[in-house]
């Protein structure tokens, strides 16, 4: 019997629809499967709790979460409340950076049953590998002189160690999928730090002689993940490119609602987190129609990571199945709500 | 008689195809109209030159651009050859900095005939105004330290000048159309410059009350590109956002070989440069195939800068009429070359 000690933040709006949802999709696996049970601890930290406490989380609080073997994030933020770069960076973005998240990864496919705004979608299936530490999100510059005079100066930092190692981790993770590897480059427009990753992709590289490869411009790449994303494989992206493309790739799939993302602790010295590409949502939040599938597949990759390869497929055949018959959101074209989704999937982990 | 003296530099690859294809386009809009006369001095400044020389233009070469009333450009770059980011940072890029065209000016819209990647295209019509002049796109930094120890910091530097001017033309462009401006921004993951972005957007947007605004993130904004284009109007971004986005409002067209761009000096101390979005496609080049739309459409928007705008709507009312009766170049769906087509767009401008 396997236990699992999970580290539960809702954070703000629709996270604390699906994460109860995706929550009883994992209970569901625990008791179909027998041999594996979670124990959920849950933290109330939010903006909420920031009015409350002028603090987005406990100041031990990355203390208290270190000693989960996971952590299972809904969303955070919610602009009006708490500006945003005040309720990410003392939440989410620090527990990446202090548990040191390196790699994000976020896969996208076309899945049967959703409409995809995509003529000829192609079946695509695509991970990005998202370096996660450092690059253009950097605390690093600042401001000086006032109003008409003032100039904001922001730093990318891009270390041989941070961009070696997302790029490796998409070269492996390449090796048992399709074997191709793209770099999201712009080297022609951003001087310093592009030629760089430009010069760490081609070093690596040289380790993975059988991989295929290609280096695209941001611009260009973005693009094509509308003209053509079954082109791609694995595809490997500095904070910010990473971040652009998997909103794109989220909208060819037909919904932000439904992507997944981790956040991985490569070194084992911290807990991994998993949370979904989309945010808190406000403007549908209480309506009960939040799709829950982006936090249920996170769900399916924290199950991954905890070595549950096995019940993380399960839970991904039982979503598509669910989709399939139609049982769907309205932001995917069904009238279902979270609730009804939910047992659905839970009634066929069951069958 | 109003006689325009342009200086025209084809560069790399299909600039040398669809040029000439949009100079043939304005010669016969001189033609008919009969009031109005183009004279073009060609510069072969490329990577070819590049590749003689050790330099992209000669000394002298903005002094001689200086006194000319606009340029017109193709495509730089050759990555076969040079560096990309020596090829644009020593012609393309150069000529927009020192010539102070701050502004870069690029409309997507639907085009009927044009098959669109998306299902739903909904008659989109909006216009970008990317920052032109610095932001993301910085020759300030540099590396420190070798091999695994390597870190290369890139600055990214926003004005209040710089951004206050995008935001501005981007209210003013708006009043002219249907009053509504949609900052790009990435305030909750780019600690520094985008809260900036953000207060200045709002400052500007309060001298405009009529004005109907939004604010998106990028990832977000990049993602409604694709799931709902209509809903904007105008968009002003950064440097990169505006990159990444009209790339994107190209491949919603349906082709990256349409899109057109204007880079615009607003203090009238120098020339303006005109120059499609697309690359200059070493791909195809020398296949006759290359789409001249993007060039054309170019072509117009240097008309509606010289005060030609009715000859400019004629432009584009003829391009559409070849387009919408099917004489398509391959990448839009036809079997065209670029030749016949700009020979349909020449031949319905003497009707
Ligand atoms: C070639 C490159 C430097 C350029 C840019 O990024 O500005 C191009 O992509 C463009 O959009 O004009
Ligand atoms: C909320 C924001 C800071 C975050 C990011 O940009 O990393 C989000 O967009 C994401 O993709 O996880």
């Amino acid at each position: 019997m396997s236990k699992h000690e999970i580290a539960v933040i809702p954070g703000d709006g629709i996270g604390n629809e699906v994460v109860p949802a995706a929550l009883d999709v994992l209970n569901t696996v625990a008791e179909v499967h027998g041999g594996i049970s979670f124990e959920f601890t849950n933290f109330p930290w939010n903006c909420d709790y920031y009015l409350k406490h002028g603090i987005m989380m406990p100041e031990d609080g990355l203390n208290t979460l270190q000693s989960f073997e996971a952590i299972f994030l809904g969303a955070v933020g919610d602009p009006a409340k708490v500006a945003d770069h005040i309720s990410l960076w003392g939440l989410l973005i620090k527990i990446r950076r202090e548990f040191e998240q390196v790699i994000n990864i976020r896969p996208a496919k076309f899945i049967n049953g959703i409409v995809s705004p995509l003529t000829n979608p192609n079946d695509f299936d695509l991970i990005v590998v998202r370096e996660n530490s450092e690059g253009e999100y950097s605390e690093v510059g600042g401001r000086i002189h006032k109003g008409e005079d003032q100039i904001a100066i922001q730093n990318a930092i891009f270390t041989h160690k941070g961009t070696e190692r997302a790029i490796r981790y998409a070269f492996e993770l390449a090796a048992k999928r399709k074997g191709h590897v793209t770099s999201a480059t712009k080297s022609n427009g951003i001087f310093h730090s592009m030629p760089f990753w430009d010069e760490v992709f081609k070093e690596v590289s040289l380790d993975y002689p059988e991989a295929r490869t290609a280096s695209y411009h941001i611009d260009a790449l973005a693009a094509f993940f509308v003209t053509k994303p079954h082109i791609f494989d694995v595809i490997v992206a500095s904070n910010l490119f990473g971040d652009i493309l998997t909103d794109i790739g989220a909208a060819i799939m037909g919904s932000i609602g439904i992507a997944p993302a981790a956040n991985i602790n490569l070194n084992g010295k911290y807990p991994s987190m998993f949370e979904p590409v989309h945010g808190s949502a406000p403007d549908i939040c209480g309506k009960g129609i939040a799709n829950p599938v982006g936090q249920i597949w996170t769900a399916k990759m924290m199950l991954d990571h905890l070595g549950q390869q096995e019940l993380g497929q399960k839970v991904l055949t039982a979503m598509e199945e669910t989709i399939s018959n139609g049982i769907k959101t309205p932001d995917i074209g069904g009238n279902a709500s979270t609730k009804e989704m939910t047992e659905d999937i839970c009634r066929r982990l069951k069958k």
